[in-house]
């Protein structure tokens, strides 16, 4: 394995986190099953219980689909480790969202930490386990607190 | 492989899972260090945002370590995928914390939801990325939303 091929592996796996993302943003349901791997999968949605299961997974983002008017991603601090035939991606999803409660559409900001867990397979690099958590503004500043 | 070596993978591997916090339960950073892999290592707790590196998350945890009269983990809902050297162990860990704000020791509960990964090294399992969540009372019950 050369030093490109690592960097194409990265990539390929950035482009597939990447598009895990456009899915939801585009509330494509068949583009998010094709996103996610086999069973076993995990999915953990911001301040939620764990989900296993494609079934149950893929119903929960139907619903999050449904629910969400606009949403839009900024990924920071993306960080990818790949051994063998799984990668692992960390990273702090920027969220705009718009929702329509008072007839126009208002948009809000929030900050999510996501660890997205990849395995390689014939077609391609398919998500088994998504784990997101929300930044709580009350909760410790840790690069303050312990930077130096 | 053989059906026998799967399974004695996957309890080395829930074993190192059971390690590591069991070196947060008795507050000896030393074994916390034992139980981390060496860099790029990831860390979010709980609401917080991520920690990269084993100096700032070995930190984090004499940190909260210091400020933790007493915890205890009751693991359940574990999870446990190995692919070659990559291990992936995703449960929820019920805690039971103890705190002495009012001079005596009082008790509190809560719920995280963890996902817990892991390199195979010739010493055993060590952990690169934990990530934990707060479950959120506030939030929806995807369970009974979704069940059925």
């Amino acid at each position: 394995v050369t030093e490109n091929a690592g960097t194409q592996e990265t990539l390929a796996v950035e482009a597939a986190n990447v598009e895990f993302y456009a899915a939801f943003e585009s509330a494509d349901l068949d583009r998010m099953a094709l996103a996610w791997d086999d069973d076993p999968v995990t999915c953990v949605h911001p301040g939620w219980s764990a989900l296993r299961g494609r079934s149950h997974v893929l119903r929960s983002w139907a619903v999050i689909m449904a629910n969400t008017v606009y949403i839009q991603f900024f990924l920071t601090d993306v960080q990818t480790t790949v051994d063998g035939d799984v990668a692992v991606v960390t990273c702090t999803e920027n969220i705009l969202t718009g929702d329509d409660d008072d007839g126009g559409v208002g948009l809000e900001s929030a900050r999510v930490m996501a660890t997205n867990v990849f395995r390689r397979r014939a077609a391609g690099w398919r998500l088994f386990v998504h784990h997101g958590s929300p930044v709580l503004a009350a909760g410790p500043a840790p690069d303050e607190d312990l930077a130096g």
